[in-house]
């Protein structure tokens, strides 16, 4: 069997051809470049027609990742990053194109871990938790064999963990999780930091304030400073806290780190897995691998793929599980 | 068809006769009375032998409800306050006397939201979680229509959830949210608040240290006792969280307080559903029923007969979902 998958994310697009062993037999990566809405629609749409076209009606299904929420009932998509996308009809609008080929549509989170469960670190894992560390925060969530979805498609919503009394106005928009250990969130805090001890010295101060990302705050970290090394100190016990949680909670073989931030904080998930122990369900975290993902930004790609084919295995049922 | 339902508690068991649709036909109460190891074990086997023999061999199966751990793979169970139980081999020493009608033993947690789910608050849900806040804290989790195992039947762990930086030594024992918030936890920070403001004058230092309970702090509560009043707006706020996690990261129609506790905290519902409001996924906490257990001490014997009930249905699988 051949699969058409697509990973849309914020700023780009990348389709691929996959055998139904997971081999990928043409690649294509193509920019938004600002485009909204039916636009980002219609080029996907093309990317379905162009590529039915060029394996010849090969393609037995088509399948989806997007960044937001797919929701089962209805065929549409939120996507809080691509404008216009609060209903969006991704479903419909595909399924014009791809010539009778089943078209299967789900979240980054679910694919994320589907993907590592097809190709990456949780091969074997019946019971996995996909950490997606980023911009924001969500999780992909595995428990015995099946995504776990909620009622109405938001669980794993992780990002908006409470971990630190008391409630803080910041945690409005995002979240406590997020706001505290997200790529945006380090950033964030170093300039918090930086306001409230200002006579002390960092390299971070050169960086202008709009320009400081956790990016710059590695950086900095890597040459010793005390503000970044505050605020990535901060960040590994969030991620270990919330590490244990997810132990604790769901008891899982495996918990996976991935996203941008791993990533450069890669190097930490020693300390990670220390601060872990210090707070999950003691025997559950002894049988609990904390591991980084391995799929890395291919992962949306092959849960994509993989998430068709476990559909047609069911029959054709949408996001099915 | 009709089933034995037995609820296992640390210091009683509880044994009921039900027919399918839930009517109780007979039940007993029988103290434990000290009895450890294989003394519990055949007190259970005797109601198993006395009931099978008084309805004339009417049982089609028979469910046990367990406070601890139930492991699928060799029917042993592990339960922290029977001694002698840390690997009991409880399913071969009832099904002797079961003449052949089949047992199905679970968790306290699986069982409870099984009960609930069945004749209590949640029911006609596909995702809800019970938060058992006794002595200890537990969590059952029903995810998309399965109750939550995990990959060593150790899921809903949810004593041990990480709430509040740093770690403390006290965490150690049972875990942060458990220390902070369970019946114990409140009697425990009750005292180290009146060893911490010694001039403060309280109701509490009446009650010696050791008599110092939950209920006490309650009825110090109600009578306006500052220290009091400080350890409930604590707990309020550790449920609070605790809630809006399940919320966040289940995305379920309800979640359920029960256990000892709710009982008297069953009175603060309100401000605990304000304070998840603050932290939770707005989305899904809008959409989300934060209410009491309807079954209370009752949930056990209703949930060990409904699991018994649908291992029936599934062919007799042990703790099928």
């Amino acid at each position: 069997m051949t699969l058409l998958a697509i990973d849309l994310g914020g700023t780009k697009l990348a389709a691929a051809v996959l055998s139904d062993d997971g081999a990928i037999l043409a690649e294509e990566t193509v920019l938004l470049n600002g485009r909204r809405g039916n636009g980002v629609g219609a080029l996907i749409a093309e990317q379905i027609r162009k590529n039915i076209e060029q394996h010849a009606d090969e393609i037995d299904a088509v399948g989806i990742c997007v960044p937001g929420i797919s929701r089962r009932e209805t065929g549409t998509v939120w996507a809080p990053n691509i404008p216009g996308w609060d209903d969006y009809p991704l479903l419909a609008e595909t399924e014009k194109v791809a010539e009778g080929s089943p078209v299967f549509i789900d979240s980054d989170r679910a694919c994320h871990i589907l993907g590592e469960e097809w190709k990456g670190a949780a091969q074997g894992c019946r019971n996995a938790v996909y950490l997606a560390v980023g911009t924001g925060i969500g999780a992909g969530i595995l428990a015995d064999g099946s995504i776990l979805r909620g009622a109405h498609d938001i669980a794993g919503a992780v990002g908006w963990m409470a971990l630190e009394r008391p409630f803080d106005a910041r945690y409005v928009e995002c979240g406590c999780f997020e706001t505290n250990a997200s790529g945006e969130g380090l950033a964030k805090l170093a300039r918090r930091m930086l306001a409230q001890v200002p006579h002390r010295p960092s390299v971070l101060r050169a960086v202008h304030p709009n320009e400081l990302s956790a990016g710059t705050v590695f950086e900095a970290y890597e040459a010793g400073d005390e503000t970044a090394q505050e605020v990535i100190a901060a960040a590994i016990e969030f991620w270990g806290m919330a590490a244990a949680n997810m132990v604790s909670i769901f008891d899982p073989e495996k918990v996976l780190f991935g996203g941008g931030m791993f990533g450069p904080a890669g190097r930490f998930l020693e300390q990670i897995r220390d601060e872990a122990k210090k707070w999950a369900q003691p025997i559950a975290i002894e049988r609990t691998e904390i591991v980084l993902s391995e799929l890395g930004p291919k992962a949306g790609l092959y849960g994509a793929a993989r998430m068709a084919l476990k559909a047609l295995a069911n029959g054709g049922v949408k996001n099915v599980q």
